[in-house]
């Protein structure tokens, strides 16, 4: 494939790039008045992420409108247990939930792996498929999945938590368990980033959300270890990490078989360089509550941010994903002071 | 004063000690069917807070029912903004809500100073000195506040929150009214603490729940700067700093002027004890879910945390707030595995 615009996947490479690429987590879906207004004309998120034509749509509107260097598939990490035989639902203002979850083996016949993803999952490919037809090679477009752990804690939680104190108990209680539900997550979840590669997918981001709520020793037997096993599985596209939360994680996640890590906001640059070394790329980090901030203000934190750069290998983002009362105005001074500054590597 | 065990305080001092105390945060209000019993009699948690027979009553059931080495005021952080001029509710199953938040200069007035907080609050102070009475010297009571920060977010937000992202929003677009609310929260917070060692607090905790949301330079700036300041005005007792999710600060409060400082469970000893240094003791950190696991297994995860203490200066806790489910027999578990456990420093 050719792209007018190959600059994400040469950073994610570490191939030379002329200035860093730009994009934004979440940036379909959340600010624009473009999505708001399509959205408006569905029942709602659920029905938007299940229509291919307008997930399409909405996915490619970042790139006509902010200007981003990639675009990512406007889609949610939920379909996965969704798929699995877990439904889901979006509650306003209160996120998702799971009439259903897994507490038992019993409750393994909600964890279902012998399905076909690209079947099942088809409004996700088939969505992709539009969108790159839309794009037409002007930018290159990420897929993603949640990560095992983070899919873990809803289908046993059943909703968001501070604590996830559901999700954790089993870890204590019946790691068997536990390690079964990962294991057919991760396994479905490598069929359905497969799946997206086929459908065009040009590189890949696995989030795991949740990642900062376990100490390091939980943290490497039930969420690396099934990190680990989808960056061994990925060989065809570049493969983004973001344990979310967790910077003691970075030592391990720059051992895996990735291109690039995400950091958050709260990690440093500098620190985050240091313990994963030259050979990933890193992806982050601005406080996506700096984008409240004045144009000039922005303008200046986003410089900041560069200037603490010490290497070629860095696709500018923000630390989690933009929040939805941003005034796209300011995305577009972040994205073009990021395109406006000169690289020394 | 004279206490039959003062363990805590001399552990907290970093004297000898013969066995490493333990105490549990939350240890009142939550598990215990006893504390229940006097909840329901009772119209909820605020008329529980606000009621200092019956809050010196919860006090001092775990210095009873589980053996602990210390009794905490049985309160809640959300006292503070309320005296200032924030009423807060607490929805079941959605926590903390606040009517009327701070958003511009002109709100200021619910964010006043200059009141008696001894009047004010009298009922907390009340409340210490009637636990004291009941406990009768058998071990040091507790005082707590929140930190200036989480004070703050409550006060901006007014809710609890995943991002926190409104009273993080404040910190880049008015960042003058945020250091005025900061400083507001502070002042008064001293007093409170004083009129809590004055009441018959032996020692004092301070709580920064949410200061895992802020990035090293703005927790820096708008955290600990304000957690400096309380630890400075407090000679008189032993003092406990706990940043919550904020392991990069364990230096910054090394050096502050406090006996303690709490880990939570994501953090390392080891790790802690090196950035800390010999001079401050460490408070924690067993994961709250580790009480989920069977009794043998509690044993055996509490011995390895014991096992990984380098140092006499420990005090045995928690690394959060034990959750509402835990069997009671499992804590008296924890408990017990502490206080049999031959302590080498």
């Amino acid at each position: 494939m050719k792209f007018q615009n190959d600059l994400i996947l040469r950073a994610a490479r570490g191939e030379d790039i002329e200035r860093y690429p730009v994009w934004l987590m979440r940036q379909a879906g959340r600010i624009l008045p473009e999505y708001r207004a399509v959205r408006a004309s569905l029942s709602g998120f659920k029905e938007l992420v299940e229509t291919p034509e307008r997930a399409a749509e909405v996915t490619v509107q970042p790139v006509d409108i902010l200007g981003v260097d990639a675009a990512i598939i406007f889609s949610d990490i939920l379909v996965v247990p969704e798929a699995m035989g877990l439904e889901y639902q979006l509650i306003e203002k209160k996120g998702p939930w799971f009439e259903k979850t897994i507490k038992t083996e019993e409750d393994l016949i909600f964890a279902a792996t012998d399905f076909d993803i690209e079947d099942k999952l088809s409004y996700v490919l088939e969505a992709i498929k539009i969108a790159n037809k839309e794009i037409d090679g002007r930018v290159p477009l990420i897929g993603f999945a949640g990560a095992p752990w983070t899919i873990f804690c809803y289908m046993t939680e059943g909703q968001g938590s501070k604590t996830f104190s559901v999700a954790r108990k089993i870890l204590y209680t019946n790691p068997t368990l536990a390690h079964e539900l990962l294991n057919r997550i991760t396994n479905v979840t490598i069929k359905y980033l497969k799946a997206q590669i086929n459908a065009g997918a040009h590189m890949l981001q696995v989030f795991d959300s949740w990642a900062g709520i376990l100490g390091d020793e939980q943290y490497a037997e039930f969420g690396l270890k099934y990190m680990d096993k989808i960056a061994a599985a990925i060989t065809e596209v570049p493969l983004t990490l973001f344990a979310k939360g967790a910077p003691s994680s970075l030592s391990n996640l720059g051992e895996m078989n990735c291109n690039t890590i995400g950091i958050d906001w709260n990690t440093n640059i500098t620190d985050a360089r240091r313990i994963v070394g030259e050979n990933r790329t890193l992806q982050g980090n601005l406080d996506p509550c700096a984008l409240y901030s004045s144009h000039s203000e922005v303008e200046r934190l986003t410089n900041n941010m560069l200037n603490s750069f010490e290497s070629k290998r860095h696709i500018v983002n923000l630390g989690h994903g933009v929040y939805p009362d941003v005034d796209p105005e300011k995305v577009k001074t972040f994205i073009k002071t990021v395109k406006n500054y000169e690289i020394k590597y």
